[in-house]
């Protein structure tokens, strides 16, 4: 047997510009709606996979992974296992990502994202951004759009096991390379609703959220007029819209629940005077407190400096980041 | 001719518990549904009609109204004429009010209510709550619930010409002598987009607008048993959800409407630490950034100062009002 059985891979996180947001299958992580986002560079995580070590060791960001963690982990490993067809023995995982985790940026997607195309490679089964996105999918719902670089879109899909629900690629990221995103770090605390179970309270309770996955299908065919046409405009307002409309669901959940803090709130409104003012920025926001700005290059300095003045304890600044890729320096 | 000619009356303003929030039409104000209130006393409007004056003249808050606020005023009195089938000459008005107008609370509810009131008494129509309710919401539509005390529903009603759209009284203000509402003046300024406009936006583009509409018949039979019970947890629980949803149906408006300042946000986020020290208090919040507290006699004290922790320029506390009612002085 001549399986390489250790490989290295580098992913970046993405930032969705129509949310994903609501499972229809828990266990396959398979969603209610398309999404589609942006993948953000420099921000990555590295990961290494090797096969036939002693027994299961994950670290994790230079800890060792414990409990539910360590299971998620293990369990793609599993599913790489049943698709190499092959006694691969134990495995050795190392992680380490080169942003905060508490920065309300998905950290889990970049690297699931990471870990898949690693485990694949140590697996010696080929590279295929298709089987890879549905993998990562299987670790992270929005991993699975880490895979590829640039703008790409997670297909919900039809089918009960969820070989059609992947991500595609739309655009890669030379195409609209003007384009910024910067993440506003305006609380770095953990949040107190984890985005899975406000999902599931808010698919289970909220009268909204079937009008929410029926939109959500066509934004995402909006979305992508925009982006070919690179019309900052018109996908800075569609963002913010679908923010809201995804963070409506949620308030109108049983209980509601609200992942904006008053610091999100005054930030986001403060957006349209500096508009009114010509900086061309707008927002999107995640299941936490932490809006991200989308603007373009002239404008990304007066978008970190607005930031900073509604609070802002940190600033990330990036640009559209590329596809998953292997290293050939392993991290042990 | 033995008409009195000139009458005055009294009535509270009342704060939605299940809101009111779109018309499905507009020159009648005809609701999308049904909605339930509380009288809020000891806030009070106090308005003096006579006919047979010289000419048309009115007089609100001690300044001469003009334009639109003068024609909503004429445009009652020429509804109380037809229906008196008499020819009462122009009409004088003077009304008062003893609450602030940019308090955030719908002073025109309390004003249309006199409005109605005395302006059917001046022209010799009878005492009949039912007929001063329909008159009342065609000149503001929340103005038909404060024609009664206490508790009131606004039936929605299904005819095309509203004689069917009015406020019935569900419990008087004895029901729950008990019961407190606490209003918290986060900001004295006007909101930048008028209810009547908001409705219409969320009417016209909110995709979650639909589900809002059918969920609020349900919630008005739910918090009339809440009510029955004096169960002021259920009622609270209710009240907060009915917000939020009001709320995300404006979030999700196109463009994205936001009545909530990040004071709003971060007073209503305070409630649930409070509730967790045993502080029993809930917010409502209309088209604007002045929560109200839903609270017990015992407790006022205690939602007035978190009111004013969080930032409240000032604080009303209201009980229980009671009908709108003739009073012998008169105004001039």
């Amino acid at each position: 047997m001549s399986l390489p059985m250790k490989a290295t891979a580098l992913a970046h996180p993405n930032i969705a510009l129509v949310k994903y947001w609501g499972k229809r299958d828990d266990a396959l992580i398979l969603p209610h709606q398309s999404s589609l986002s942006l993948t953000l560079s420099p921000l990555s995580v590295t990961t290494t996979v090797e096969f036939g070590a002693a027994s299961d060791q994950v670290e994790l960001n230079g800890h060792t992974a414990k409990g539910s963690e360590r299971d998620r982990v293990l369990r793609l490993l599993e599913l790489v296992r049943a698709q190499a067809k092959a006694d691969l023995g134990p495995a050795k995982v190392v992680s380490r990502g080169d942003f905060p985790m508490a920065a309300g940026l998905a950290s889990s997607a970049a690297g699931f994202a990471a870990l898949a195309v690693a485990g694949r490679a140590a697996a010696g089964l080929p590279s295929e951004p298709r089987a890879a996105s549905i993998l990562a999918r299987m670790g992270s719902g929005s991993a699975c759009r880490s895979v590829q670089g640039g703008f790409c879109e997670w297909q919900r899909g039809e089918r009960p096991d969820g070989e059609d629900s992947f991500a595609v690629q739309r655009f890669d990221a030379a195409h609209w390379p003007d384009v910024r995103m910067v993440v506003a770090i305006l609380d770095r605390g953990e949040k107190e609703v984890k985005s899975r179970d406000g999902m599931k309270l808010t698919v289970d309770t909220s009268p909204y959220y079937p009008a929410w996955v029926k939109d959500a299908e066509v934004e995402v065919v909006q979305v992508r007029e925009h982006i070919a046409r690179r019309d900052l405009q018109a996908l800075g307002e569609l963002c913010e819209r679908n923010a809201w409309r995804m963070h409506a669901t949620s308030f109108a959940a049983n209980p509601p629940l609200s992942y904006m803090s008053p610091g999100t709130l005054a930030l986001i409104l403060h957006l349209k005077e500096q508009r009114k003012k010509g900086i061309p920025v707008w927002f999107t926001l995640d299941a936490g407190p932490n809006p991200v700005l989308l603007t373009d290059a002239a404008h990304e300095v007066a978008a970190e400096a607005l930031a900073r003045a509604c609070g802002a304890l940190d600033v990330i600044r990036c640009v559209p980041g590329g596809d998953a890729e292997l290293k050939a320096e392993h991290l042990f």
